[in-house]
C-alpha cells in the first residue's frame, strides 16, 4: 500500500513516486495546508483541478476541534473533508512549540524572521508567558481554544492520528528554537529520539498498513546533532522522514542545515521538509534531496491580496497597490489558473478594496496553482537534468 | 433586445420570460445580490451551476469604489466581473436612505425589523446624525468610504448607470421611512415622480436600446399614494417597474402595500420588489403579481452559518448549534446543491467553529441554491395552477 520509487535524479535532487492507500504523489511536491481539514475556501474539486496531490492537516488543532473521536465517527479525515487523495497529519510538535518557547522568544523556524527575542512580555521577564511544559513522558500544554490543560505523549499522538485516519502520520517531537543553546538542543533531541522509539513501538503494536509512520528529525542548527538525529532516525527504519525544528538563524544557514540532514537519511525513503515554502528555499531544499514541502504562505498571503508572480521581486505583488487600479492584465499573463484566465488585476484589486471574500478565493486559487505549477516545472527539470538552469532562471529575475 | 412575455397565470401570479441583451430570465426569479460586482465568494460558474439567472449590483457602492469610469474602461460590469448574464443596477436611492433617515431613525424597509426609533444618538436629539440632505435637484450625501461630499441627481444616476453598463437600470428615488408622516411621504413621492420624468428624459436623449430604464414606485404605506405613484409611473411608459421604499410597519401591511401597487401597474411590464427576500414574503408578493426579487439574506446569513431548510422554523437552522456536532446528514437531505451532495452538517459546523472561510462558501452555495430551487418550484406551480397549494405546503411546516 505504501511505497516510494525514485524515477530520476539530478545531482542530489530526486523525482519520484510516493504511493499511499489514497493514491500516488509525484515528487518533489507541494503539500497543501489544510490545518482544520479545509484548505481556505477551496473544495477538493478546486484542488484537484489545480493539480494538488496531497494535503497536510493538523493533529493539534483537530484534536482540540472537533476532536479525533468525532472525525473517526464521521469516517475519518478523508470522508469528513471530502478529499479523495493522500493526507498527512503532523504530530502537533510545531504547534506546541508555537505556544511555548516560540511564544516566549517570539521566534519561528528561522530566527531571521523575528531577528531577536522580543522586549515586550506579560510578566516583565522579557519573555512572553509559555503555555507549555515538557517532561520525559510528554508535553503538557494549555488549549488555546478553551484554556483547558492537555497532554500529548508519544503514544497518545499515535492514537489520535490513528483515529484521524491520515495516510501518513508523524512521531511526536519537541521543536527547539534558534535561540536554544547546544546543551538544551542536544537534551531535547535525545528526548525526541526516545519519543520516536516509543511512538514506533506503539504504532507497530497495531499496524494494519493503512497508515505509514514517519519520524521527525531534530537537532537544531548544530551539524553534529542534525547528523546524529538523521542517523538515529534512519536506524529505526521509518517509512519516511520529516525534517522539523529550528533551521538556524538565517536562510543561508537553513539551506546548510537541510543539506546536513538529508546526507544521513536513507536514500530510498521520502523526505518532507516541514513548514518551509519560500520559492528560493524550496529550490535549495529540492537540490539537497527533499521530496515534500508544506507551507501556509500561499493561502495566508492570499488573505491579504499578496499573489505570486514568477518574474517579480520576492515572487509576489500586492494586488491592493494603487498601480493595479486600472490594470487590465491578469495577475500573470503566462499563468493558466482559473483566476488568470478570467479576471483582471483591476477587478481583483477592487474586490480586496471592497473587502469582498471572492477576492480571497481568487487570490488563493492563483497562489496554490502557482506552487503546483512550480513543482511541475521542478519535476520535469529533474527528469531532464536541468534543475540548476531552472533555478537560475527563476532566481535571477527575482532579485 | 428587451421584452417581457407572460406565459402562464395563476390568479394574479404570473410566470414569464424577461428578455435582455445578455439573455433571458424565467420569472418569477430571485436576483442574486452582487453589491460590489461580486456575489460573496461565488464565481459566475458557481452561480450558473445553481441556476442563477440575473445579478443586481449597486450604483451607490460602485460609484464610490472603484468608480463608474474605471468599470467603463474595463469593458463594463459584465466584462469586469465576468458574468455573462443579465445585470440590474439600482439607482442608489435605498443606500442613501440607509445613510440618511434610515440611520436617523434606525429603521429598514419594514419598521417591525426595528420596532421603534432608537433612543441612542450622537447629538442627544434622539436621532443619529444623517449624512444626507435632499432638495428638488437631487441628493447630497457624504461618502461612507472617505467622507467626501457627493451628489446624485436624476440625470447623474442615468450617466453613472450608462457607464456601469447593466442591462436594466433604475430611476433615482427618495426612499421614505415607515415613520415618515403622510405629508412628507406625499411631498417626497411627488419629487420622486419629477425625478423619474427627468431621468427618463435624460435616458431617451441617447437610448441605444442596450439598456432598459425601469421606474421606481414610491408612496410609503399609504394606499392612495401607492396607487397614485403606480398610476403616474405607468403613464410614463417605463420598460419595467421596481417597487421601493417603505412597505409599512408590519409584514401583513407590507403584503397589503405590495398588492395596492401591483394593481395599478401595467399588466404587461415586469415588476421587481426591491430588497425583499423572506420566503413567506416572496410567496405573498408572487401572488400579488411580482416577478423579480433581490435580497441580501441568502449571502448575509451564510456568513454566520445560518442556512435555509425548507421544513424548519423560519426556514433556517444555525449550523453552529451544538446539536449538529456529530450530524452526518447534509443540511437538507432532499437538496441537490453542491454542499448537500458532498458534506455533512458536522463538517460544516466544524468549519464555522474553526472560522474556516470554506464554511461560508459552502453555506452560501446552499442558500443561493435554495432560493433558486424555490423559484423553480414557484414557476412550475404557476404553470400548473397550484401556487396556493405550494405556498400552503411550505408555510404550514415552518410555523
Amino acid at each position: 500500500m505504501f511505497g516510494f520509487e525514485i524515477i530520476a535524479r539530478d545531482r542530489k535532487a530526486r523525482a519520484g513516486t510516493l504511493t499511499t492507500p489514497h493514491g500516488t504523489v509525484a515528487t518533489p511536491s507541494f503539500v497543501a495546508v489544510g490545518t482544520h481539514a479545509a484548505v481556505q475556501a477551496l473544495s477538493s474539486e478546486d484542488l484537484l483541478m489545480m493539480g494538488t496531490q496531497v494535503i497536510i492537516a493538523n493533529t493539534y488543532h483537530l484534536h482540540l476541534n472537533p476532536g479525533e473521536g468525532l472525525i473517526k465517527k464521521m469516517g475519518g479525515l478523508h470522508a469528513f473533508m471530502g478529499w479523495p487523495g493522500p493526507v498527512v497529519t503532523d504530530s502537533g510538535g510545531f504547534q506546541i512549540f508555537s505556544l511555548g518557547i516560540g511564544k516566549e522568544q517570539g521566534v519561528g523556524k528561522i530566527a531571521s524572521i523575528f531577528p531577536a527575542p522580543p522586549e515586550n512580555s506579560s510578566d516583565g521577564s522579557g519573555k512572553r508567558k509559555s503555555m507549555v511544559s515538557v517532561d520525559e513522558e510528554g508535553i503538557t500544554f494549555t488549549s488555546h481554544c478553551d484554556g483547558t490543560p492537555r497532554r500529548f505523549t508519544p503514544e497518545g499522538v499515535i492514537h489520535i492520528q490513528r483515529r484521524l485516519g491520515a495516510d501518513i502520520i508523524l512521531t511526536l517531537d519537541e521543536c527547539t528554537s534558534p535561540y536554544h543553546d547546544y546543551d538544551y538542543t542536544r537534551q531535547s533531541m535525545e528526548r525526541t529520539h526516545r519519543w520516536a522509539v516509543r511512538g514506533l513501538e506503539e504504532f507497530r503494536r497495531d499496524d494494519s498498513r493503512h497508515q505509514a509512520l514517519w519520524g521527525v528529525v531534530q537537532g537544531g542548527a548544530y551539524r553534529d546533532l542534525r547528523e546524529e538525529s538523521a542517523v538515529f532516525m534512519k536506524q529505526q527504519g521509518f517509512d519516511g522522514y520529516a525534517v522539523g525544528g529550528s533551521l538556524g538563524k538565517t536562510k543561508d544557514q537553513m539551506i546548510q542545515v537541510v543539506g546536513w540532514k538529508t546526507q544521513s537519511l536513507p536514500e530510498q525513503a521520502p523526505r518532507h521538509l516541514l513548514g518551509i515554502g519560500e520559492v528560493e528555499d524550496m529550490f535549495a531544499a529540492v537540490e539537497a534531496g527533499i521530496d515534500l514541502f508544506d507551507c501556509v504562505a500561499p493561502t495566508l498571503l492570499a488573505r491579504t491580496g499578496t499573489v505570486y508572480v514568477g518574474k517579480s521581486k520576492r515572487f509576489r505583488i500586492h494586488i491592493r497597490n494603487a498601480r493595479f487600479r486600472d490594470d487590465q492584465k491578469p495577475i500573470e499573463e503566462t499563468c493558466g489558473c482559473y483566476t488568470c484566465s478570467r479576471y483582471s488585476r483591476a477587478y481583483l484589486r477592487h474586490l480586496f478594496m471592497a473587502r469582498e471574500p471572492f477576492g480571497i478565493r481568487l487570490a488563493t486559487l492563483h497562489n496554490v496553482y502557482f506552487m503546483e505549477s512550480l513543482f511541475r516545472l521542478i519535476r520535469t527539470a529533474i527528469k531532464e537534468g536541468r534543475l540548476e538552469r531552472l533555478k537560475k532562471e527563476w532566481l535571477s529575475v527575482s532579485h
